[in-house]
């Protein structure tokens, strides 16, 4: 069932030690078939040595596991969030790298200081809020998600595919499994060199230009965008 | 004698090169037998590069070798003193990781800033007081193991399963020698995201809200824990 | 077409990820022929794991392919201005390197600190200023260019073969590719210690005395230079 | 001609990139036979890849050629001197490692903040004083030894085997070129950690107890020593 989307997120999963954003297994990668609306997502709290595409977890839009011998991501509820609120996405990306995940304890937004983030998010990565009791003692997972979609009230998750949950870490997203990490990527290397901007300028660093921010996020991702080969 | 702990004892030391958290032969792993009352130790100074299952030491709870051609671990009668007093745990570590090092030598506790750290550990780490000439100039490394003990007079070893002793590095412990080595892995990852919070925001970081910090380390440690697959 | 350029841009195209200078395709790295007035360079977007030698695309100095079947970097028009104005370089790198990049969003010129940076330049790494909206908004890559001229008015080019380009991130250039490579790796190095050195020294921090520069400078590079085998 | 110390001293620099001490070719080590009173060393420039025992060259105590192929390196002077006035000292270890280099560009002494830096320096790493345009302009490299030695006046370069030459980089030294490599690999560590500390404490951090200093630093090297086995 679903082989093809099971193998991409598999190799998604994959890629997050091989681009050293976790320890242990603390991350996950997701896919959703949009058409069927089941999600497959990394199971808990499995070896990444070990792990094997039929090892993935078949859910539906409510969670149900549908297929799979093991539980999925105990963040499975936060992934289906996403996928609810956010039409356009087809994988997202949870892990607690470092760099990002500073932000995210700090409470602050990622500020976009150069080209190397505006070729990839379109202004700041930004911080949810701090949750309620209620909604940490209550649905917690599901209510990390809405929390993200309260967050993007005002913001296109087309264009900032990317947010720092408070006291926690990112979440990425992009139309595949393998942009999605692709995000995590750039964030963390956005994060780290922000943090290192911050520090250096004594917090004075100031965002990059609007023009600029424009220039570069157009040339990739606008309607004449000209980096990279045409298909 | 004790074949298979001395295995795992060894595996556990071997993982400390393997996840970067020594330099050359700066750290050591131990392992308990609680029936016979003994303790597995890696040797004093010996290379990891040549070290094998049967270079371990075995001593009593006194130190006294029972087996075993090297010395022991110089640290053995702080290893000691911990499973002395914490009757539940079966492995140690000690390392000199780097930032978990520089909040040793800061004299200052690693704060519980996110859910990275509220996965594993219920609360800060603590750093021992600065020890007096007399214990320096005594048994000093047991007196480092009381002077561990007397930290954790109001704390819980079992949900805190980590300290970073004064001017010197961190202990991690667990239920098993891996455990104890995974502790020290995730403390190495906290101490480091900790140190580039408390620079980022001007020592004014805070901790995590405790709602989310009972959150994340119950839903992992707690008695309706869900994280990772049900054995 | 000029095979035995074409090898060596390729080859030092391939440096970029070897010393760790990039993440993904954010680099490119071009080589010129000057009797011929062609310039060779990686193709735009390009994975750097399937790139071959004859994959490079020449172009004219104006711009124009004259083979290759993919599109060259975006970032072509930059390095052509470079080659045009500069006369005596042979290579060109530009990176998003993490360390030479924090300056250049920080909008900071990377002062000369000690004697790994004499070594290579004769002062410090200058920092463009920022570009107005009319050069961003019109031939954007060409701008950059012409801004890193405009920089390099009262500077030699020759001596300082560096600049870190306002919110965007380093050029550097050599008498051949893998000579630009090679000050692309040492300018990450010195930026990361000077970085460093900002921080601890709470940014009073001087620059190097004037005679360790030039003895440094000129033991290498100077008419009686003695560093190194005479060939 | 002394094939088994040149085998020693070509090993010994193979360590420098081995234990990421070096990036191209900065960094040198010798070793001395006092009974010849000859001094083997790397060759001036040579990649670290291709180099053999046999391109080693060997040295008198002037600095003459005595045999090999290559030039030496050309920080030759200073290493004799330092075999010269250091008389208990086998092999010496020059490198531009990033954070003993960090300190030497701030001006700054590494201060003993933990028992790991006790473990092998008793007491902080000193940082030469800034030399005279006469010097520099001078036998640079001869006078940047003899800085080292007056910097040593009253400091023992046995229980010291380390220092950072102003706005230049590590010098350390030992018994045998393997130890003075494995100074030079404790002198970063220790290096970092202190430059950590530094900044997370606002410069505020204090020194290690002397009579720490003293446990740990004898318990290793004093009459008594107990760490690692007895031979």
């Amino acid at each position: 069932m679903l082989e093809e989307l099971k193998e991409k997120v598999w190799e998604a999963n994959m890629f997050l030690p091989k681009y050293a954003l976790i320890t242990f297994t603390w991350g996950n990668v997701s896919g959703i078939d949009r058409c069927r609306g089941l999600v497959i997502i990394k199971p808990s709290g499995v070896a990444y040595e070990h792990m094997r595409p039929e090892d993935m977890v078949v859910v539906d839009l409510e969670g149900t596991v549908v297929e799979g011998k093991w539980k999925p991501s105990s963040d499975t509820p936060t992934h289906l969030e996403l996928y609810k609120n956010f039409s356009g996405i087809g994988g997202v990306v949870h892990t607690h790298s470092r760099w990002a995940t500073t932000f995210a304890q700090a409470g602050l937004e990622i500020p976009p200081l150069g080209t190397t983030h505006s070729d990839y998010f379109y202004g700041a990565i930004p911080c949810t809020r701090t949750m309620t009791s209620e909604e940490i003692n209550g649905e917690y997972e599901k209510e990390t998600g809405k929390v993200i979609i309260e967050t993007f009230r005002d913001l296109d998750p087309q264009t900032i595919p990317a947010v720092v949950v408070h006291s926690h870490g990112p979440f990425t997203w992009g139309d595949t499994p393998q942009k999605a990490v692709e995000h995590a990527v750039v964030l963390e290397e956005c994060a780290g060199m922000a943090w290192q901007d911050l520090l250096v300028s004594n917090n004075t660093v100031r965002p990059i230009q609007k023009e600029l921010l424009d220039r570069h996020y157009l040339r990739k991702h606008g309607q004449n965008a000209y980096y990279g080969q045409t298909v």
